[in-house]
């Protein structure tokens, strides 16, 4: 392989047109394709960046021969497909989360890449944020002993549309994936039971749709901490993204990013800008490096810093909060093994 | 009554002492007794106060009718008697956390200081810190909404000895009650359910006595919103008391306090402090609150901000953390209304 | 000398009556007189606190052989009298800033003071503020390297009256008195020079009464370094006490402190409260401290830690930094030496 | 013209690789050219990165009718050269600060601009950092009142090479003529006096060039605040750079950039990384900002953001700064004015 990537972009929404413009910029990287079904809104985005092909067919990227890799950004309910035609067409696979609704579907998706020997790096972007990264440094190091207790905060501005979140998988599966995974990758341990308290509090057309806007996450892990998640898809101040982990010799933690340090004295009080308003502003250099780190892999033969079984992993978790929810109970991750077996 | 306050202290341990030492400060305060089994440690530490009477035998105090109110400081299991002795004797009461072990025996307690007509303060004191008071005036301004999520961390620099862990009533009893008022008091609402994760992480001894070092408990408020407390034995890095709300509209939280401001910047990072290192120093201004609200209470014959209703309350919560911790499940309010029917 | 002290206030101002309050709360000692022209005045205040004596007549605490020890807490044209009848009479001294506003006059009263042999105590507050001391001890420790930089925030809310501007000595000799003892405490150096940029923006009466409100001071220290001072009479936030120092090995700062540490987030942005609002909320510990010193270094025949030459060398400062003001030029200290010469 | 812009780079040191590697990804933009007098190692830098022609002769770009733009990154003595052909030439020029060290030339040159009608931007980045651009808004809005008071401290992490410190005209015009600019953009008003105190306390050598390490330089603006900028060759804790405006009406203040938030709490105390390391890191945003308002004046024919008289009052200040430095005297801006006139 040469030292230059050619990669095609399946799907064109705001994540696949994010990662395009991210790519664009990528001094060892050609963006040979962008395929999407929605292809005239694809071409008024982008018409003009010098892509060679704009397509409807996603085949086209598959079967190119002259590309390296893929982006699958298109919806979830997709990803199984795409996975097991890219990788059968030896294409490294980037693919954004979740892979799937369904653990099953996931498994075998995840198989079908293995057996083909391509990369396969999911879209667990905070994994990069300079804030996390840090965070897993510290843990890593020792510097605080033993985890003992890991809290993330992560509340969004606003509720997505109700259309999405019919198809999102709900919230734990859409929304608190990210956290589950970010649980895994600070603590460096699995997770043993989960337990939910979920709540209706922003915007009761969601609990009609079968969902909860408010939850609180309890985790038990396998090393003998425990974890506690609260997400909101309404945080009026703003996206609210932190960590705190206690251990045997100390705590860190990470707070919001901000638009500027600008702090104004008055006689009304001390005021500062709220925090950067959304994932597209916070997570701005997390997008860049997880590509970055993708194509790295690809171009040295490294392993990806995000595997599929990590996807894997975040999954059976979203999936575990959701029972608990319906079943007011804890659920152990045990149930899984035992039925999958 | 005149504008002067005449007070005995019963118990002249840690907690006696400091509210002793500020109760000699008060200006509308006479100490004119104190009362503790081991009279020669009080004699070391009391003599030289000018305070009129050391006894072994509380009945002096309790049966002085030259006494107005007491402070009674003594270890929980003498609670219920010392509180119904004394308000038979019209003793105005301020007594110490928690009231006693039982809830039955509590409730038999508060009924006989309410039908005595004697003011009854419980040493809540976290709720006059300017931190958490502040909190609380925000949350109840409206400021941030309905309130969705608190969470309180409450963690102490160091556990106790195992002596007085055997008699304390254990993590949730002795230490988390603190954090089920706190929780009270800043949603203004009553609590429904429990749900417990301990663990034993700090020290195996602990275990063996029957109790944990660490917890984290989600609590299901009345009004729909939820709740997080974190306790441990042992924050390495010092006493660390903050607690966050999250609402409809915003949130609010509070840091832990710092014996000083500077922060030094060098070659290796950025430092500072310590958190101010444990309750005596951490609480010093709210020990002084207290004391000054309840004799204002008593002064102007106003209620008191803390009373034994709030005292009962917590105590159920303490006792269902601990089932729900023992039993491995979400423990409903409710249970306790039915067995007390 | 017996481990109680005998203490006689003389003035009872505003800040007589704070250091009178604090002495009745220290367990060494007893307030035996206060004296204050305005008998009416002081009598409708301390009627009640128990002192055996009020009169208008200083010479009956200077006179009287039961008192130990005099705070000299009356306009300061009256100081250098005091001071010296009080230092033949016996009395150890505590006085308040500037001892005079007459160079010449306060090096006679230190002699005097000295010739007794009495203990003399300047009230220079800030040097015992948790944030400031902690800043000279980082100093002193060597931390930071050397002393390249100090720089000094020093407003004040609002102006005190015009009738006080008129006596004061102005801004340079009432009010950053206090900071250039902060510089001297803080560097461990000697100035050499000053030259000031002072400006009439807050109130121009007070540019008719030949003051300033707006200042910034230059000092050129003996060791090298450099320091820079600014004063405001009137900060619409609230008072603002802050010092940094940059050393060749690193940088110290401390901040203004808060009276609690509440942080609301809204959609409008981040606030929080205003610093606490004067010099009695922000240096209640500082004055409850330097009191604290002086008695100790009675009782244990200690020196104190501000002495009369402290006073003495803020004093010259503060006619310098007047002098470089009216003159437009920098003014060397070595021009005081020569004249006294 | 058309929406895409050919520009050529005039020297490829450190600043002008920075802007290349800016412009290339700036999607209306060609780097067409680059001269730098070193070729080989332009050369070695700049081989593959698609740049049609690396040259040793700047004139190649300025006499290349297909050139749009220029900019000028080489020393500061060719600057007034370069700016003169290049304004003959009828190209757009963004040039690196100073302008020149001689203030004369420095007028000729920004003539011969203004009489070709070529856009002329100066490179002050600091404008573009988001703090400081907050700061400029809250002032400008008015929300602070009228500006008293600027602080800014500005201190590089280590000094640079005794060669550079030779050729770059010394600390006024080399380094603190960033902050001139900033405290002109800040306060909105010109300067009527500069005052400063300089030493040499990081390295002897630096003393021995005629130069200063450390200065604190005061000013007087024309609308009658003051100004202080403090500035070091070396804060071994990283680069500093923040400001404080005081006004009538409160106050604001930016803090430096860090790496991440990351707090880590232990027995040792509270600990963070130190700031971001140095102008590539702390301004990266600011320079490319910078680019796109220049790029964005030309396509629109509007003006630029900071223009040739910002850089020659800057100058002014800087060489008043260095007369004042070596007079030991404030010295007015009037003497220039009259020494022009």
């Amino acid at each position: 392989m040469s030292k230059q990537l050619n990669i095609g972009v399946i799907g064109a929404g705001r994540i696949g047109r994010l990662h395009t413009e991210n790519l664009l910029k990528h001094p060892q990287v050609n963006v040979k394709a962008i395929a999407d079904l929605q292809i005239d809104h694809a071409r008024a985005w982008g018409n003009g960046l010098g892509i060679p092909l704009l397509t409807q067919d996603a085949e086209q990227i598959i079967s190119d021969p002259g590309i390296d890799a893929v982006f699958i950004c298109t919806s979830t309910n997709t990803h199984i497909d795409m996975i097991e035609r890219s990788a059968k067409a030896g294409k490294h696979i980037f693919c954004e989360k979740p892979i799937s609704f369904d653990v099953r579907g996931t498994r075998l998706a995840l198989q079908a890449a293995s057996d083909s020997g391509v990369k396969f790096q999911l879209g667990f972007n905070r994994r990069f944020d300079p804030n996390f990264r840090r965070v897993r440094e510290i843990v890593a190091s020792g510097q605080i002993g033993d985890p003992h207790l890991i809290k993330i905060t992560s509340r969004d501005p606003s509720p997505p549309p109700h259309d999405y979140i019919k198809v999102s998988g709900g919230l734990f599966m859409d929304m608190a994936i990210h956290d589950f995974d970010m649980a895994r990758f600070l603590s460096g341990s699995e997770v043993d039971e989960v337990y939910v308290q979920g709540a209706v509090l922003v915007d009761p057309v969601i609990g009609e749709l079968g969902d909860v806007d408010t939850a609180v996450i309890m985790l038990r892990f396998r090393n003998g901490g425990i974890g506690v998640i609260d997400n909101s898809r309404q945080a009026a101040y703003g996206y609210d993204q932190r960590v705190e982990v206690f251990g045997s010799l100390g705590q860190v933690n990470v707070q919001n990013d901000f638009p500027n340090s600008a702090e104004i004295s008055t006689a009304g009080g001390v005021f500062r800008d709220k925090p950067k308003h959304f994932f597209l502003e916070r997570y701005e250099a997390a997008y860049r490096l997880e590509i970055e780190s993708f194509i790295n892999a690809i171009l040295n033969n490294e392993d990806v810093p995000v595997s599929g079984e990590d996807g894997y992993e975040a999954e059976l978790l979203a999936d575990a909060a959701r029972k608990s929810w319906l079943e007011k109970r804890p659920v152990s991750l045990s149930e899984y093994s035992m039925s999958t077996s």
